[in-house]
């Protein structure tokens, strides 16, 4: 089996993307779309995100053999109601959400009988909305799919297979081990970021002016993950509540401790410790997972 | 006054920059150089970081009108020595170092009698070595100088104008204040990146190689930082000691608060903190202290 008419429920920068990349990769699948957003339909419309968009959810997944939710995870179960006495036999119900386990919970109460199989493209940028999707965004990309226990296989293999096309590499993952490994690749990341942007718009000592101006030593690259979506983000935290406050806690406490070396002065401890971490960049970027270019290749055109 | 013979000491990622700037964009220059490494001088002379390789810090500097010193912030100190008694009269010492009061009060004991007039250019990479220099590393980016409350006007200037020859806007700061702007900027969010970057290699739920795949979801940005030369940033740390911790404790605070708001669940705070941060990235891309593309334009190249 293979899905021919996808239908997309929010097209901001990943239901566009899905949209523009189902297009581009698997030109004899139909697509449809809603979002809840009357400027984001225009915009959507206008730059064929998808081959219909629709006036409602239910005209959208009317017909559909594949529906991909790409609203905020906060967003799941009520994007599930409004579809729920629309969706046509043996449809599948996947989703883009970046923690799992709500979701899955959320959908399949929502969505009783029907077949359900979240997964989670890790790709994006820090740009929202319907502008800002593209047809390569999951190319080289892992898609973690969490199918629940009774999860029909060859429903898995074709939605495998469809990440497949899009560029994507896919990993099939239990959900409650997905939330914890995306609590410490991303999450924890975008709460520190988004943190430490907050720290220092707000110094009585030193202005937000400087703060801009001296960026470039290492500020920038945290205000990049920053301008991420605020409502995806508010709605990820508060879903993975406890894989997030579980590595927030261990981050801490070494934080605590190179706290404590720099106050004794101990150099050898700091010195260890950053030597360690250097080996991971070498293992990301011989994985093809991040650019090998210093700065991420920035100098090249920036300025 | 301008500088005509320019003596780098270190021959690292900064001093082998400066030497190739100085190169290209004052051709008039001489330029003599040495690194307390062999291996180092050996690269060093076969890329052309300088004109002359010497084999001693003194005979670098013996005819000398200005000294970079390119060394560790807690080498400082001991360059100074080397070179105190071969420093030919009216030369200006100055440095890169990142932190600046504790290099002040360094240069000012080793070379008394000495013009120093510490400097700060606000650029780098996350290589080092004599491999990682190029002579573009400071167009467009800052570099901070701090002289002391005697320093001679007119040798400022001539130092301001060497920076700016060699592509960056200069900016004239208090050691001081430099110390805690940069404790923001550039300090604190190195610490941070080398900190979670540790805690992710070091869980016991998730491995490493989980962590590398899945990277691409926010953790990768932090790599980049932590890769940065551990030596330098030992120093910096230690140096700088007083306006980390400071810094550290107000972002401590600031996370304990989202930490809070993720408890109990508390979406409005969240998202006003996650909105409110997006603005400090538009100004960093209009005041071209950064790409604006999306995700630094690495998708335009990268896997």
């Amino acid at each position: 089996m293979s899905f021919e008419r996808i239908a997309i429920i929010g097209l901001g920068l990943l239901g566009g993307s899905v949209g523009l990349a189902v297009q581009e990769f698997l030109p004899g699948a139909h697509t449809t779309g809603f979002d809840a957003d009357p400027a984001t339909r225009a915009r959507a419309a206008a730059r064929g995100l998808v081959a219909q968009v629709c006036e409602s959810a239910a005209d959208a997944v009317r017909n559909a053999d594949l529906v991909v939710l790409c609203v905020p995870v906060g967003a799941m179960e009520s994007a599930a109601q409004e579809i729920a006495t629309h969706l046509p036999a043996g449809v599948v119900v996947s989703d883009v959400g970046s923690s799992k386990q709500s979701v899955a919970d959320a959908l399949i109460k929502a969505l009783p009988g029907v077949a359900i199989i979240p997964a989670h493209p890790v790709a994006g940028t820090e740009r929202s909305g319907p502008d800002a999707g593209f047809a390569s965004l999951f190319r080289q990309r892992w898609c973690i799919i969490t199918p629940p226990d009774r999860a029909d296989p060859a429903q898995v293999a074709a939605l495998s297979a469809f990440w497949e096309a899009l560029g994507a590499k896919v990993e099939i993952m239990d959900a409650r081990h997905h939330d914890m490994v995306l609590a410490v690749t991303s999450h924890l990341p975008h709460l520190i970021a988004y943190t430490i942007v907050g720290t220092a718009s707000d110094l009585e000592g030193v202005t937000e002016g400087e703060v801009i101006k001296y960026s470039a030593g290492g500020f920038r690259d945290f205000t990049r993950i920053a301008a991420s979506d605020p409502t995806m983000w508010r709605d990820v935290f508060i879903a993975n509540k406890d894989a997030v406050l579980n590595m927030l806690q261990r981050f801490t406490e070494d934080l605590t401790a190179l706290q404590r070396a720099i106050r004794v002065g101990d150099g050898d401890q700091l010195f260890e410790h950053f030597e360690r971490t250097r080996a991971i960049r070498r293992s990301i970027i011989e994985e093809g997972q991040d650019d090998a270019r210093p700065d991420f290749g920035r100098g090249d055109h920036s300025g």
